[in-house]
């Protein structure tokens, strides 16, 4: 084993134990070489099955014991949630310790957790591009990182070790990359490539064509509208926290597609077919 | 065999050997006691090809012939290269027959080819809810319909027995459900369920955010766009001929996105979850 993959030493835990949380916890416990690994939920049937299958060592429903103990802390929890948790355990993190997270929303929180986070405890930010329709430990499995993005977001606090131990980390559990940005490029960014997909899908289910009817339906609507079974308690927080970058991208799609109604009023066929070979071209090269 | 499958004593021609034409042609042989098969194509290459795999008896680059001896002539080509070629062909066909075809636009091009067909040959329009992002005959395959839709769109000319060829060829060859409609009904559902899937697809590929850089993009961005790599001359036709429809899907669709950027604004938390379950549900109902 390489050197800068061995976490032999390090006690992680991991606070939320959903599909993300679930995964992780797989896919480290099958994948590295973790020293002992915990979780900590609220669902006591879910931590025991964990708990059972080999996968964690230990699990508790209140994070105090292994917070205290443990080198690593990866929260898969909502990002409100994350936050309260870790207001209310300031005192409790392991002196030396480097914490995470993997929500979808990273300025707002990131400020908030270094506002109250103590100058002995790092805190990193982090959000793997990866995910499922389905929540839950049921559905978690251990290979559903495999060759997605890991994107980190350190910030002024951040030092080279937390982002090169959790780098590591995730690559070692099947993340193709680990990509670093700062927080507010990532909401940036997030807006787009995530959440504007994400609201797309749900406008197109609740369009006025959709009804008990959904017959005769091609692949392309069913594509587009993939992500439109959704958390909703979840994706309404992550869309509150990143409201202006959305509705900066919202503007500017409605802007986009009223240009496009532009090119059919004016039978600009030249126009259409033009941005048709544009898109095609960069469709392709993303599946490269 | 049942006898409403047996297509026996029945001729086929396939004009246009692509990826619907190919895969129809790969299915009727395989899965179909069909008669004769033959096609029409100006690809002599690709024509050879089939004929040496066994799916076609015979080939032609120029339709008369196969015309004037089928039973059923099914039209795999672009929208206008199919008016063409039964404009230039009316006097050809064989009398009895049943002309169709696969394109995904009906008003204007039924209305144009009644206009021209014969009394003792009888047209009825067709739309496979099929596809694939590739194009071309090399991608053409037997099960590309499997569980899939079959739109016929019957107007005041078609009799009950061409129909019903028509759709017993249709579940033959893999289609689940035959579904009729109206040419104009037929066209005012594609708009929404199929043509303003791609255009929003096109439209996200060409967004001021889609540069060179196209990492760190999730399952949803990829979902949504994955129709962006699309037959523009195809498309572009398909488009124009459906202006109307598809215009006023997008400003509907418009007018929702303002919808929710409102909802946004307003900091309606209540108003965005609610829409979100409602997605989901409907969403879910249509994996049913």
């Amino acid at each position: 084993m390489d050197s800068k993959s061995d976490f032999s030493l390090l006690n992680l835990t991991i606070v939320g134990l959903g599909l993300i949380g679930g995964s992780l916890a797989k896919a480290i416990r099958k994948k590295t070489n973790i020293g002992r690994l915990w979780a900590v939920d609220v669902d006591e049937n879910v931590l025991k099955l964990a708990k059972d299958e080999g996968i964690i060592d230990e699990y508790y429903t209140e994070p105090e014991i292994p917070l205290s103990e443990s080198d690593i802390i990866i929260f898969c929890t909502y990002p409100g949630k994350t936050v309260e948790i870790i207001k209310s355990n300031t005192d409790r993190f392991k002196a030396g310790s480097i914490v995470t997270d993997t929500s979808g929303i990273k300025s707002s929180i990131v400020k908030e957790i270094q506002s109250v986070m103590r100058d002995d405890v790092e805190f990193v930010g982090g959000h793997p591009m990866a995910g499922k329709e389905n929540r839950g430990y049921e559905f978690s499995h251990e290979n559903i990182f495999d060759n997605a993005e890991y994107i980190l977001t350190p910030d002024e606090n951040s030092s080279g070790r937390s982002i090169e131990i959790l780098s590591e980390l995730m690559k070692t559990v099947g993340f193709k990359k680990v990509v670093l940005m700062t927080p507010e490029s990532h909401d940036k960014r997030i807006a787009f490539t995530s959440q504007l997909p994400h609201i797309i899908a749900c406008a197109l289910m609740n369009n006025r064509n959709v009804e008990s009817d959904l017959g005769c339906i091609g692949g392309s609507f069913r594509d587009v509208t993939r992500v439109a079974d959704i958390n909703s308690d979840l994706w309404c927080e992550l869309i509150y926290e990143n409201k202006s970058n959305i509705l900066d991208e919202l503007d500017n799609f409605i802007l986009d597609m009223n240009k496009i109604c532009d090119t059919l009023r004016m039978n600009d066929v030249d126009g259409l077919k033009s941005m048709m070979k544009d898109s095609s071209l960069r469709r392709k090269e993303m599946n490269k």
